[in-house]
C-alpha cells in the first residue's frame, strides 16, 4: 500500500500528495495530530520538530499480528537522524541528548483514551549528561522517574499504584503534599524504586538503550488502539474499529525548567460563553500532564499576559492564524521552554451549546465562514441545552437561605441537575439505568473509566480539576451539566460520604448542582425553562428560517404554551389535544356525569355545561395565535381515562358501606345509599369500558360516533370561540382534525356533523370563520387508503406515535420494559422508533399516505404533530417526504427550525 | 320509457325484444313469476291464460306518487278482452263469468312477502251465477268470501282478526275444526258478515264492480312493493329497492270445484335431499293457499300418482320439460280444476346444502350443465352446511333411553340445534343477540314478520305446515336446522308453555331439534362433527380441485385434527400453533417453571422437560402428514396467558394464609409457608408481565429473543421429531415459521438459533431433513419491509387476524362490544373486516409484501393462516393477490377448495 511508513512533519505537502490532494485522506493517515503538526509546520507556527509514524503502518502492524512492518525500522532512524539535525541534539548521546515524546493520533479525536510516554531517549548515562547541561539535577531526575512510570505503566503494563505508593511515601516522609515539593535527591532515589518497580513487576529491566524505548513505545501505541477503552470509546462514540492510530513522535520540550518554563491548554475562544477571546490554563514549570490531570489548581490565561506579556502576544497572534487557517475554534497545547514558545497540538475546541452558537454566529459575521456553515456547524440537541431547566432564581436564593449551599466549583458546562449522589461510575449507571432515579455523580476526578457513569448521571461534580479536566470535556462534549475544581468538597470514598466543614452529604443523598454558575446545592432546588433571549441564537435561528422550506408548527394545549412556542418561532399550531382540557377539576365531574349517563338527557346536559369552558379554552388559543393556523383535534383517549379506576372505586364502596353501619341519622344513612348507589353506577360503567387492549379500542373518532352530541359540542365551541375572537378583530384560521380515522365513512360521518354545526354557529352569529377539516394519519389503514381519506380531508397530519406503534405492533408502554431496550442494547433495532421515525416502515406507510392524498386533492397540506416532530433525523425525513411542515412541543420549536435549515441545507435539490 | 305496459303472457317474445333480446331484462321487466309464466305459455306448458302489467308500471305508479300511469288502464282492458276471448268466458259477466287472480311478482323471489288477492271478479249476482254454472253453492259462496277477505285485507287494509273470529264463531258454532266441514249455508252467512266487516273496518263497501276490483287490487300490489315486510326481506337479502313488482293477472283456476279437482306446490327433484324425482304437497278439492299455509296436512306426491295417474304422468313429463329448458331443479305450483291440470307458477327451487350440491352434480352428469356451472351452483357456505354438527348417536339414544324424546315432525332443513325455547321472533332475537345465547323457536306456525326471529335463532320448530311451509323455506334459505308440523306439540302462547301429553317444557328451557330426522328432544344433546363422505360432495370438491389454482391448506394444532382435514383434501398445515401444546395438564406446570424462573438453570431445566413432550406433538404431525408441507410456528401468545390470572394467585393466598392458622402440625405449616412463597413469586412474575396493551407486548419472535433457550428447544424438538419419523421412512417437510415479526433482524437472529440447532440435531442423528425457514406477516412493518424480510424468509404466511387488528388500530376483542357492531349496522364498514379480509386496506398490505417479497426472493412462497383463510371472498382475494395457498380451519377445507374453484372460473385470466 504505502510506499512510506513515516511523514516528517515538514513532509506534510508528501502525505497530502500520497493520499491523493484529499485533507480527509491526509488526516486518516496521520491521524489528526500528525496531520496538524505537520500542517503547523506548514504554516510556520513553532512546532517542536518530530515526524509521524501512519496510521496505515498501524495497522500493519496489528494485521500482522503485532510485527513492524518490513522497512519501518530504517525509515525510523532516517526520520529521527532528521530531526537530530534540525534541533541539533543527537538521541542517546548524553552530551546533547535529544528526547522525543511518542504519542498516538487517530483520525478522530479521542481524548484520554490513546497511550502516550514521554522524555524518551533518556537513561542512566543521558540523566547525568541532562545534569551537567542544564544544571539541574532536581528536573533531570524529574524527568528520568517520569520517563521510567510512563514507560513502566504504558509499555510494560506494570499498574500505577506501585509507583504512586512511592511517591506518596516521599511525600509523608517529607512532609509536603505536592511532588512539586519534593527534591533533587528524592527523585534521584525515587528513579532508582521505579527502576526497581519495572524489574519486579514486569520481569524485566527498565532498557538503557534509547532506540530500544523508541521501539517498544511505538509498538505500545499501535496495540493501544485495541485496548478495552479505546474499543469502549469508539463503540460509544460511534468511530470505526479499523481506523488505526498514528504515532507521533517528536521533539521534548519541557515546561518544568524553571520558573521561565511553563505548559498549559488553551482555547482560541471561550469555550463555555463563546466569547472571542483566548481562554485556558497553564501552569508555570511543570509538565502538560499536570495540567490536564487537574492535579494542581491551574492559572488562568489572563495572568499569562501578565507573567510572560510577549509571549502571549506571540501565542493569541499564534491561535488568530489557527483559527484563520481551520476556520474553526482552536484548542491548543503549549510549552515555554526557557522563554521560547512551543505549539505541541492543535485541534477544533469543544464547546458548550452557548459557545458553540456564539463562536458560529460570530465567526459568519466576521467573515470566516458562511451563514450556511455557521448553521450547519451548530447540532440541533445544542440548541435544546439553551431550554435545559436553569434553577429558578427564588427557589435557588431560598436554598441558599435556608443554609443549604454547599460549595462553589468551576461552571464548565451550563445547566441546573438535581440528583442522587453516586459516588463510582457503576452505580451511578444502576442507579440511574436500572432504577430510573436521576443521579449526579461525584468524583475527585474523572477518568475515562468513568464515562459510561457521567453518561448516565444527570450531572457531575468533581473537587479537583481544570475547565480542560477530563470531566470539563467530557460534560460539555455531552451536554450535562457539571461543577469541577470544587475544592472546598472533601469526598470520602471509603466512608461513601462528601464533607465540607461539619456539612455532610452521603451516598444516595439529593444534591442539586448548577453548571452555569458552579454552586453545589444540598438537596432538590425548583427548576425552570427559560426563554431563548440569547442574541446569537436568534441571530442563527433567524439565518436557518432563511434556508428552511418546511414549517415548524408547535403542539400547545393552551394559551401560555401556544404564547412560548409562537415566541420560539411556531408558525401554526399543529396539535391541540381538547381531552386536555376535560382534566381542570371543575370540569372532570361534568365530563364523568357524560360520560356515565344512563339516559340521553342526562348526557345532552352535561355536554352543555361543557361547552362555555371548552369554547372558552379556544378563545384563548385563537386569541394567542392570531393570524396563524390552530388545528384543534376532536377528543381522543379512551372514556375510562376520566373515570376514577377500578380499584378506587372498589376502597371507596367498601369505605361508604362501613360508614353506614355507624350511622347517626336517618338522613346520614340515606345519603350514604344515595352515594353508594352513584359509585356502584360509576363502577359499572367503569366495567363496561373496560378493554383488553385500550390502545386499540373505543377511542379516537369511534368516541364521536358512538356518544352522540360530542363532536357536536366541541364543533360548536370551536365556532363560537372563533366567531368571538374573529368579532375582536384577530385572524382565526381553525383546523379541526379527526383523530384515529380508519376508514374515509368515518371522516364522511364526522365531516357533515361537523359542516352542519359550523353552518349553524355561524349564521347565528352572523361570522363567517374561513376552517379546514381533515384528520390525523396515525391507523396504517388511513396511510394506505389516504386516496379515499383525502376525498374529505382537506389536510393530513401524521400521529407518528400511534403509527409507530401500530406499524411495529408495539405497545410502548410495555414494550420498553420487556423487550424494546435490549432490542436496542443488541443492535436488533438500529434506533429507538419512538425517538426517530422507521424511514422502512413508518416512513413508507408517510409516503404512500401523501402520494395517494395529493394524487387525489393537489397539494394537500400534510404535517407531522407526533413527538418525532422535535427529532432532527425525523424532521429531515418529513421534508424528504414532502410535508409541508412539522409541530412538537414548543421547546423543540428552536430545535426543529435549525434542524429543518440543516436538512435543507444537506440536501437542497429536494423539490 | 316503455311504449307498452302490458305483456300477455303469449307476449312473452314481445317483452324479451323490448329487453333488447336479453332475459334477465325480461325478468326486470316482467318479474321473475310473469316472465316465466310466458315462457312457459312459449314452450306449451299448460297456464291459466292472462298477462303481466311490468315493473315499470310499478315504478312509473310510485314515482308519480301512486298514480297510474298514462294508456295503463286502456291496456289492461284490451288484454283483459284478450284472456276472455281465450276462456270463452266473460269479467263480470254473471253468466258465464271470468274470476282473475292478482300476484305481485318482481325480479327475484321473496317468498311471502308480496301480496296477492284471489278470485277477483265475483260478486253478489257473479256468485248467483257460479252456483247456477257449477251447481255447488258451496264451492261459490267459498271462494267469494274468499275474495271478501282477502280483498278487505290486502287491498282495503282491514286487519285479518275479525275475518278470522267470524269463521271460529262458525267452526265452533257447527262443532267442526276445520273450514272445509262447513255448508254453503255456512259460507253465505260468512260472506254477509264478511262484506259488513270491510264496510265497518274500511269505510266503504266491497265493491261489486269487477273492474273497480281489479284495478284497486292491481295497485294495492304496486304499493306493498314499499310496505314494511317487503323492505325489511328486501334489507335482509340484500336486493335493490328500486327494482319494482310486477303484477300478474291471471285466470282463475280452482282445485277446490270437488274431488277430481286439487292443488299443491312440487319440486321436481327432492329440495331436503336432492334426489331426482318430483317432491310436494297437494291438497284435493283445496286452494292455493291452504297448502302454503300449511293449516290442512297435506298428502305427499307419491300419493297423487295413485290418485290421478294421468295427471301425475303428465306433471312429472311437464317438470321434466321445464327442468330442461331451465337448467335448474323447478318449484312449481299447480292446479287441477275438474281434471284438468294447470301449471300455475314455476321458479328455480329452494333446496338444502346436499341437495344442492347432489343436483348440481346429477345435472352435470346427466349433461343438463357443465362441471364448472355445477361448481358454481353450489355457495361455499352450503358446503358448511355438510359439516353442521349432528347429535352424536350415542348421545341421542340415551336422550331417548331417558324419556326425553319429545315429538316428530318434518325433517325440513337439516343439521341439529340445541337452544333455549322461545316463543315469539323479537324475544329470539334479543335472547341471541343481546344476550350471546343459543335459542330454538318454537312457533304454531310462521310469517314474514317472524324472519328476524328465525335469523337470530339455532333452530326452528313449528307444529303446523308442511315442507314448503314458510318455516320450511326460510329455514332451507339460510340453513337453519328445522322441525315443521310437528302436530303432537301444543303450544300454548298465553302461557309460554308448549306441551305434548304431560310432558311440558316452559319458555327458556333448553331442547334439541334435529333437522336431518326430524325430531325433538327435552334438554341439551351432545353433537358431533360429521365427516364428509357424501359421494356427489366428493365428486363435486373433485371436480372444483380441477380447476382450482390456488392451493388449500389446514391450521391443525394436533394430529387428529391434521388427520379429519387431510381427509377434507388439505394439502398441507399452513399452521401449527405450538403454545396449545403447552396447556395439556402435564405441561403447564412446567411451562409455568420455565416462566417464573429466577436463575438460569431454572429455565433451562423446565425447557429439557418440556422437549420430549414438544417432540411427541411434532412426531404425530409427521406421520398424519406424511409427504406434505407442516408449518410449525414457534410460540406466540404473551407468557402471562399460561399463568394463573392476578385475582385467582391473591384469592389462592388469603386462602393459604387462612390455612396456616389452623395448621396441626409443624410439617403443615413449614408445608403451607412453602407454598405460600411459591404463590407470592407467582404473583410477583405475573404482576411484571401485566402489559397495558398484550396484544401489542411482549409476545411472538419477541419471546423468542428475549428467553434464550426456547426457539432453541421448539427447533430442538421439531428436528428430532422429523428425523424420527423421517426414519421410519415417510417423508417430512416441516416449515419452521417465526411470529409476529417486525423487522428482519429479528428474523436474522432466529433464523442463527435455528440454523445452528438444527444443524446440531441432523448431524447427531444422521439424518438429512428438507426444511424451510419462514415468517408470518401480521404486522404492518413486516409487509411494508418484506424484500428485507425475503432476504431470511423462505416463505411467508399472513396472519390476517392480527393484521386486520393493527391495520385498523381495532382489537377486535373490544372493539365488537364497543363499536363495531355499530359501524357494520350503520353502513360504516359495509363488512366486518375479521369475518372477510378488507381488501383496500389488509389488502394491500398484502399486494406490498407479496411484491416486494419476489422482487428479493423469485417465487416466494406465500400463503394465509388467519381466521379468513376459510372465508370464500378472501380466497379470492388471496387469489388475485398471487397467493400460493390458503389455510383454514378443518371445517372449512371443503368450504375454500370450492371457493377456490369459483374464483378460478369466475376470473380465468389472472396469471
Amino acid at each position: 500500500m504505502a510506499s512510506k511508513w513515516i511523514y516528517a512533519f515538514d513532509e506534510v505537502d508528501d502525505a497530502q500528495a500520497a493520499s491523493g490532494g484529499d485533507w480527509e485522506e491526509t488526516r486518516a493517515l496521520l491521524g489528526g495530530k500528525g496531520a496538524n503538526l505537520g500542517d503547523m509546520t506548514r504554516i510556520g507556527v513553532p512546532v517542536p520538530p518530530g515526524f509521524t509514524i501512519s496510521t496505515e503502518a498501524c495497522n500493519a502492524y496489528l494485521a500482522a499480528g503485532e510485527e513492524l512492518p518490513d522497512g519501518l525500522l530504517e525509515e525510523l532512524a532516517a526520520a529521527l537522524q532528521k530531526v537530530e539535525e534540525a534541533t541539533g541534539k543527537s538521541f542517546g548521546d548524553a552530551s546533547n541528548p535529544l528526547l522525543v515524546s511518542c504519542r498516538s493520533g487517530s483520525k478522530f479525536s479521542m481524548p484520554g483514551m490513546m497511550d502516550t510516554v514521554l522524555n524518551i531517549g533518556m537513561n542512566d548515562e543521558v540523566v547525568e549528561g541532562m545534569v551537567k547541561l542544564t544544571n539541574d539535577e532536581r528536573f533531570a531526575y524529574d524527568a528520568y522517574r517520569r520517563l521510567v512510570q510512563m514507560f513502566g505503566s504504558v509499555v510494560l503494563g506494570v499498574r500505577d499504584e506501585p509507583f504512586e505508593y512511592v511517591l506518596e511515601r516521599f511525600r509523608a516522609e517529607r512532609g509536603v503534599s505536592s511532588d512539586s515539593d519534593l527534591t533533587a535527591d528524592d527523585f534521584r532515589a525515587i528513579t532508582e524504586e521505579f527502576k526497581a518497580i519495572v524489574e519486579r513487576f514486569a520481569g524485566r529491566s527498565f532498557p538503557q538503550d534509547a532506540t530500544e524505548q523508541l521501539h517498544l513505545a511505538t509498538e505500545a501505541v499501535f496495540r493501544s488502539w485495541n485496548g478495552k477503552r479505546a474499543i469502549d470509546y469508539r463503540n460509544a462514540a460511534g468511530i470505526s474499529h479499523d481506523l488505526g492510530t498514528a504515532v507521533n513522535i517528536q521533539t521534548m520540550v519541557f515546561g518544568n525548567m524553571g520558573e521561565d518554563s511553563a505548559t498549559g491548554v488553551a482555547m482560541s475562544r471561550n469555550a463555555t460563553t463563546g466569547e472571542p477571546s483566548i481562554e485556558g490554563d497553564y501552569l508555570t514549570n511543570a509538565q502538560g500532564e499536570d495540567v490536564v490531570a487537574g492535579t494542581r489548581v491551574t492559572k488562568r490565561m489572563e495572568e499569562m499576559s501578565r507573567e510572560f506579556p510577549d509571549i502571549y502576544t506571540e501565542f493569541t497572534e499564534i491561535a488568530k492564524s489557527l483559527e484563520e487557517h481551520y476556520r474553526e475554534m482552536q484548542d491548543m497545547e503549549f510549552t515555554i521552554e526557557m522563554g521560547k514558545l512551543w505549539i505541541l497540538q492543535t485541534r477544533d475546541g469543544k464547546r458548550t451549546a452557548q459557545a458553540a452558537v456564539r463562536i458560529a454566529v460570530d465567526m459568519a459575521e466576521e467573515g470566516l465562514i458562511t451563514q450556511e456553515e455557521a448553521i450547519s456547524r451548530v447540532k440541533p440537541e445544542q440548541i435544546d441545552f439553551f431550554l435545559h431547566p436553569s434553577f429558578a432564581v427564588q427557589a435557588k436564593k431560598a436554598a441558599k437561605d435556608e443554609g443549604r449551599f454547599l460549595a462553589t466549583g468551576l461552571n464548565v458546562s451550563p445547566g441546573a441537575a438535581v440528583g442522587m449522589v453516586a459516588f463510582d461510575a457503576d452505580l451511578a449507571e444502576r442507579w440511574a439505568k436500572e432504577d430510573g432515579r436521576d443521579v449526579i455523580m461525584v468524583r475527585p476526578e474523572t477518568k475515562p473509566d468513568d464515562v459510561h457513569g457521567m453518561l448516565a448521571a444527570n450531572g457531575i461534580v468533581t473537587s479537583r480539576g481544570g475547565r480542560t479536566s477530563h470531566a470539563a470535556l467530557v460534560a460539555r462534549q455531552f451536554g450535562k451539566p457539571a461543577v469541577v475544581g470544587a475544592e472546598d468538597l472533601i469526598i470520602d470514598l471509603s466512608e461513601r460520604v462528601l464533607h465540607v466543614g461539619d456539612r455532610m452529604v452521603r451516598e444516595g443523598e439529593v444534591i442539586s448542582i448548577d453548571g452555569t454558575s458552579g454552586e453545589v446545592i444540598i438537596g432538590e432546588v425548583e427548576t425552570r425553562t427559560p426563554d431563548l433571549e440569547n442574541d446569537w441564537l436568534k441571530k442563527l435561528l433567524e439565518w436557518a428560517d432563511q434556508v428552511r422550506d418546511i414549517g415548524v408548527w408547535t403542539n400547545a394545549d393552551n394559551p401560555d404554551d401556544a404564547r412560548l412556542a409562537r415566541s420560539y418561532g411556531a408558525e401554526g399550531i399543529g396539535l391541540t389535544r381538547t381531552e386536555h382540557m376535560f382534566f381542570g377539576s371543575d370540569r372532570l365531574p361534568i365530563v364523568q356525569k357524560m360520560i356515565t349517563a344512563s339516559i340521553p338527557a342526562d348526557r345532552v346536559e352535561a355536554l352543555a355545561q361543557l361547552l362555555p369552558f371548552q369554547r372558552e379554552d379556544f378563545v384563548g388559543l385563537f386569541r394567542a395565535m392570531d393570524g396563524l393556523p390552530v388545528t384543534i383535534r376532536l377528543i381522543d383517549p379512551p372514556l375510562h381515562e376520566f373515570l376514577p379506576s377500578f380499584e378506587e372505586l372498589t376502597t371507596d364502596l367498601t369505605d361508604l358501606k362501613i360508614r353506614i353501619q355507624s350511622a347517626g341519622s336517618l338522613k346520614e344513612i340515606n345519603d350514604l345509599l344515595a352515594r353508594i348507589e352513584e359509585q356502584e353506577h360509576m363502577l359499572q360503567r367503569v366495567e363496561s369500558l373496560r378493554e383488553s387492549n385500550p390502545m386499540l379500542g373505543l377511542r379516537g373518532v369511534r368516541l364521536g360516533i358512538v356518544l352522540p352530541g360530542l363532536t357536536k359540542m366541541q364543533v360548536r365551541a370551536i365556532f363560537e370561540a372563533a366567531c368571538q375572537v374573529s368579532g375582536e378583530g384577530a385572524v382565526v384560521k381553525p383546523k379541526v382534525m379527526i383523530p384515529l380515522t380508519a376508514h374515509v365513512n368515518e371522516l364522511a360521518r364526522q365531516r357533515e356533523e361537523l359542516e352542519e354545526e359550523a353552518q349553524a354557529v355561524m349564521s347565528e352569529q352572523g361570522v363567517e370563520i374561513d376552517y379546514e377539516f381533515g384528520t390525523m394519519i396515525e391507523i396504517p389503514r388511513a396511510a394506505l387508503t389516504a386516496d379515499e381519506i383525502a376525498r374529505h380531508a382537506e389536510f393530513i397530519s401524521f400521529g407518528t406515535n400511534d403509527l409507530t406503534q401500530m406499524t411495529f405492533g408495539i405497545s410502548r408502554d410495555d414494550a420498553e420494559k420487556a423487550f424494546l431496550v435490549q432490542y436496542l442494547e443488541e443492535g436488533i433495532l438500529a434506533r429507538n422508533p419512538f425517538a426517530t421515525i422507521d424511514p422502512e416502515g413508518v416512513g413508507e406507510l408517510m409516503r404512500i399516505a401523501v402520494e395517494k392524498g395529493r394524487a387525489t386533492r393537489e397539494g394537500l397540506n400534510a404535517g407531522i404533530c407526533g413527538e418525532h416532530g422535535g427529532d432532527p433525523d425525523s424532521i429531515a425525513l418529513c421534508r424528504r417526504l414532502g410535508l409541508d411542515y412539522v409541530s412538537c412541543s414548543p421547546p423543540r420549536v428552536p430545535v426543529a427550525r435549525l434542524a429543518a435549515a440543516q436538512a435543507s441545507i444537506k440536501e437542497p435539490m429536494v423539490a
